[in-house]
């Protein structure tokens, strides 16, 4: 066991000793006096460093945002005020399958015995009452004492991994600081779902016979190829099939978008024609890791029911509504690849990708294809520099910034909406919550990631309502002198809900800051602040940012009140019933 | 029933008329998809304003400092992201006894029926996780439905006023909009608590029996005189008794302290000498909505046990131990006021106050009182205008600055502790939070306050270790025009936790921001700000501060990293053992 040389190991060593052995190098959270003697040991652990954020709601998101990019996240909060704070984050990490541990420290066992009337709680010696309140929200939970800290840890953390969810542990200082039994294996994670082989053939059978029936088959992936570690699986069925193929919003990146065979992102009625056609009239679709929600789908205006095709679920294939348990996405995925290997053994030279096809634009009509020509022309024909900046072509021209070794945080809204759309290049990645959808989360996410993988720069997509909730984590960034690029877009209030309701409305309204003076308010060192009001601009300052990797840089860039992305546009254009975004 | 004119009443409308009749003037809260239709009904309410605020837990906080001035408060949120966000606010109010109602706003019933996966819900159908992670912090909650919703409202509000804590109503959209039954009987609100004439009477025979054995009598009172309507009752007893009085931290201001009985802020150890003589020492003591927590007695560092004398508590009366149930606190006092009346039936004259006695001192040993005079001496001498600020002058001085239409708001920590014990002037309020004491929640009570009474002048004193929890807050302040004063102090870092544990540990120091920019950066308008190291420079700055009353004031004042209010050093002087701030 790791302990710091010269004391004797504790539970919250080996606590730290697991998270570590998970991919945790930070634990977020803040600093209360419950936790100051824990967070000692913390300062001694040679594998985790501590990362105080300004908020707790600020150290769940970025423990999320860590989350996404290591594989695991923590966040440690003081008892009652401090976990409470963090629960918003905490719940957004269940809903978006993100394993997260969120240990909260509290009073010692004796205060709690007597029953204390101590800071933090209500006065009435009930100290299970947050514990409660976060069990709504964690795949596990457990209250730490010293005898049962082993076998809890290794429970809650299982299952955190197994269900890649967030767990919670109450953690009371005393039990934290207790010394702990020697060494113990290594943590055992379920590091394979369970496998049925029988069922497993089932599937390949009924699989089979369902590919044998389709001409057009596409591929539709999402967020939990890369939550259940399938990544790859659904990168050799790709490259073996030569499928066309889309995600969803919050599946964005988990294939490669130079792909010429990939389409975009699919959502219902907001998606782009091709990509609508391909998905929508596929013969068969495979979905893999999908989860269809309001956000990710224009309202539910997709148009195909996954029981028709093959659905690979988290731990169940189905192929025509029939469900095949214990077939996990990935081995489903290999099972996939090998039919179609079958069915032309030949697959497609590596250097592929370079040669793009239009087979994806195949199932166009005509017509469509060329007011999308139409279109474009249009566009670059009202286009000179000093055009005022447009939610178009600021998606378009952020787009096309994304360098390989970007991670793109785009906040809910016009943010997340205008980016996914457009391909990125290879090896970039892209975080987004769209179901969720807290606003304000990917702040500090950004935070999150920039710390778990130092060698990508990230590149935050954020509206100013979104941004007002937890601008101060960016102090945060600017402390640990990480040099993000911000785009700030100041459209003067929440926009995705003046389109929904109250166009003019006070409700949508909001306070009208001063951003360029705000990273420098905030400590952030030496930041370059720019603004974008036309396209000019934008291009400029885009150019600038990429090319400024010594510090944080952050560009507001200002959109109309009412301008919104196309996917917006062609939601109302395609579903006018649907325009109105709320459930 | 009011409602807009030319509309259908809708049960939202009942509802704000409800809130109305208890006092609330303001709503506050953010607008999120779900609540937008929502929120068109309080912008047409005639007696309801909506104050949209930069985070969901400044809404909180803020209905809170809103309850504390007027008696009840209210906040709107958005389902999941936003009520989740406002949780640990909504838990503040019920550890503190702060009416408040949540009401948080979901998706319609018929997306519930089908179990839609819809954004800020968990994907899995269950609508009601929310609202069962609030049932462990409220007083009352309920899922409004067209069939319930008047009955559901009255029970809550009327739990919330009879219990003076938190409610929650989870209230789908489709509810809130549906038409509305005949206008109601108005609020069946449990205007007096239940009283048992026969338990009043044994009460005065025990009280009578333990009043006749006592030479000296002192009263100490708190927070639950001011949260259960006793103000004028303990006011009464107070002027027929000439009893000398304190109060503890969170009672500060529930009594008149100009007056010449008025010993100060009782604390434990951490109390100036007279104050811990005179309490401790009594004979009887008589205690009216005390609470006794770790926060307000030094650690439990108070010397008397309150079974021994006279206990009033909210509805149970107490001598020498023995309970008298159904006996609410201002009946109570009312008795013993009776009972001194019987005693001493003259009361003092009403211009006593005018005229100081030193009768409180009597008890204080004279050497104790020398040692005061020679430290105010030894504090004069040392100062010239050039001395750099310390705690102890910051606190004297800002105390003295105090007006009687001044509401002081102080964050947790240094603060409190700093301001408590300083005398205010009578009609001054306080408002801290000493028991749930979660630092970053004065900054939007301040907005609460404000707004509940623009009459008086809010002095925010907050650090600035707290003051980054709730920034954002301040722009909301601005956005609405209030002129408060903000003395923000920066001792870089987290003092209070420095003191406790960890002098130099990195998890006690904060990212550094440029405090002077932060009001324009969040768009403050035409803030004053100032700087104050020196005594001389927070003279002048107090002095124009107190002038300035047409715009934010914030003071940026610079004490010591380890610097700690007197009441600490006296913590730390009369009991080293509990010197260290944590249970």
């Amino acid at each position: 066991m790791t302990s710091p040389s010269g004391t004797d190991a504790t539970i919250m060593d080996h606590l730290l000793n697991r998270l570590n052995s998970l991919g945790v190098r930070h634990l977020f959270g803040m600093a209360g006096d419950y936790n100051l003697a824990v967070l000692d040991r913390v300062l001694l652990h040679p594998g985790v460093d501590w990362i105080g954020t300004a908020s707790e709601l600020g150290a769940a998101y970025a423990a999320d945002g860590y989350g996404r990019t290591r594989g695991f996240g923590a966040l440690l909060t003081t008892f009652g005020v401090g976990e409470l704070s963090a629960i918003n984050g905490v719940a957004g990490s269940y809903a978006e399958r993100v394993p997260v541990l969120h240990i909260a420290v509290g009073p010692t066992q004796a205060t709690e015995r007597v029953g204390l009337v101590v800071h933090h709680t209500m006065g009435d010696g009930d100290f299970d009452r947050f514990a409660r309140a976060h069990r709504q929200v964690v795949c596990a939970d457990a209250v730490l004492r010293a005898d049962n800290a082993v076998s809890e840890i290794e429970r809650v953390l299982a299952t955190c991994v197994r269900e890649s969810r967030p767990g919670y542990v109450r953690l009371p200082r005393d039990v934290a600081l207790s010394p702990m039994s020697p060494p113990h294996a290594s943590l055992a994670v379920p590091n394979e779902p369970t496998l049925s082989q029988e069922s497993l053939e089932a599937f390949r059978a009924a699989a089979r016979a369902r590919l044998a029936q389709a001409d057009n088959i596409a591929v539709l992936a999402d967020f939990l190829v890369d939550r259940f570690g399938a990544r790859e699986e659904l990168a050799g069925l790709l490259v073996a099939s030569s499928f066309p193929h889309a995600t969803l919003a919050g599946g964005k990146t988990v294939v490669d978008e130079t792909s010429p065979h990939f389409l975009g992102t699919y959502g219902g009625a907001m998606s782009e024609a091709p990509v609508r056609a391909t998905i929508d009239n596929a013969d068969l679709l495979i979905c893999a890791g999908v989860l269809l929600s309001d956000m990710n789908t224009g309202k539910f205006t997709h148009g195909f029911d996954p029981n028709e095709g093959i659905d690979l679920g988290i731990t169940v294939a189905k192929v025509g509504g029939t469900a095949f348990p214990d077939v996990p996405l990935a081995a489903a995925l290999v099972v996939l690849t090998e039919l179609v290997n079958e069915r032309s053994p030949a697959p497609a030279p590596k250097g592929s990708s370079a040669c793009r096809t239009l087979a994806p634009l195949a199932h166009l009509a005509s017509d469509t294809t060329t007011k999308i020509k139409e279109s474009a022309t249009a566009l670059t024909r009202e286009l000179c520099p000093s055009t005022p900046l447009t939610q178009s072509y600021l998606w378009q021209a952020v787009g096309a910034a994304v360098r390989p070794n970007y991670t793109v945080v785009a906040d809910n809204g016009t943010c997340l909406l205008g980016i996914v759309p457009r391909r990125f290049p290879r090896g970039a990645r892209f975080i987004g919550q769209p179901l969720w959808a807290s606003i304000g989360y990917t702040l500090p996410a950004l935070l999150g990631t920039q710390l778990a993988d130092p060698s990508r720069r990230g590149l935050l997509l954020i509206g100013d309502g979104a941004a007002q909730l937890t601008v101060q984590e960016l102090g945060t960034i600017g402390y640990h002198r990480l040099k993000p690029i911000v785009v700030l877009v100041n459209n003067d209030g929440y926009t995705i809900e003046r389109i929904t309701h109250g166009l003019r409305a006070e409700y949508n309204e909001i306070a009208d800051w001063r951003w360029p003076k705000m990273p420098a308010a905030l400590g952030v060192p030496n930041p370059l602040v720019l603004t974008a009001r036309s396209w000019g601009d934008l291009d400029r300052a885009l150019s600038e940012a990429v090319a400024t990797t010594d510090r944080l840089v952050l560009i507001e860039a200002f959109t109309g009140k009412d301008d919104i992305p196309p996917a917006l546009k062609l939601l109302a254009r395609n579903r006018p019933d649907k325009a109105r975004w709320v459930a």
